[in-house]
């Protein structure tokens, strides 16, 4: 794949019933292994994010209504480092975004939608980080003005503050890890 | 739990955007460590059913809507042989029921509805019997007279033969086990 990350898209058989789809299965190369699902609604005109991981993988669907996914390389030895992306995530075209640590990324929901993911390392607060949604260095055109927030996204700071802190934690992982 | 199944509840976080549920972690004690997960959107009056596994078992959930689950012990030398129970799901309250090998299973959806399942077993031909839904011997209100189903459960025959072969075949699996 030449983009950010890689999408798994799925097979769908629909009948006269309705459709049924594999989403996930262990033998699948995804990339991610997971220890944790989780079922997220969304109000209208919500946004999550923008956040980063420094441990975790997500495997992320969209599976009723819809989604715009931002993502912005923040790996600063990355060729792609600072590059951005959107892609639309909807229930009628079924796949999941294979986001890895150091893809940044936010969600946005003008209508009420569900998604669901996985991840490859149980939630961790050391490994949430994030930064406000509206910060003009992400480049990012979310299509909303004001959007509706957590306490926490709210109260991010900067995009250069998150890479800043993205690039400690990540330091100091591998500097934790035996030799 | 004293019912032919069990069921894992969640604690889902509501806030001002939606509500966030975990609904698979590895370290709960499920009983299913799943290989594969799947999504099913089904269309009002469609029913999905009689069916027993001889191998897998099944984690589900119903994430949109709401599905009516018909259950029947057909294990012969089950103290609960021949009960049955109904149960419903609901996104509202959302939860997992874990069905084990043994515990023949029907849904019925009366409005449009989406269900998600992990199995602890990759789908197998084989390990896939079934009956007539409206078989009087399952003993199960459905509350519809003519749902939609699939060519399988339309040509599915009765519960006593479907009964017969889950045995058969349970006891073509044990035999099969290296001693």
């Amino acid at each position: 794949m030449s983009g950010l990350i890689n999408f798994k898209t799925f097979t769908p058989h629909a009948d006269e019933r309705g459709v049924f789809a594999e989403i996930y299965r262990e033998s699948w190369p995804t990339g991610v292994a997971p220890v944790q699902w989780n079922l997220v609604s969304s109000q209208p005109n919500v946004l999550r994010g923008f956040h980063v991981h420094v441990t975790h993988a997500d495997y992320l669907m969209c599976v009723a209504g819809e989604m715009l996914l931002g993502l912005k390389d923040v790996r600063p030895e990355s060729p792609t480092f600072g590059k951005v992306e959107t892609h639309t995530l909807s229930e009628d075209k079924l796949a999941a975004a294979i986001i890895p640590p150091g893809i940044a990324h936010g969600f946005y929901f003008a209508k009420p939608a569900k998604h669901l993911y996985s991840v490859s390392h149980y939630w961790n607060m050391d490994d949430e980080l994030g930064c406000r949604w509206d910060d003009p260095a992400i480049g990012i055109s979310w299509g909303t003005k004001d959007p509706e927030l957590s306490q926490r996204d709210q109260e991010a700071g900067s995009l250069e503050q998150m890479i800043g802190e993205f690039v400690k934690r990540r330091a100091a992982l591998t500097t934790a890890k035996p030799s």
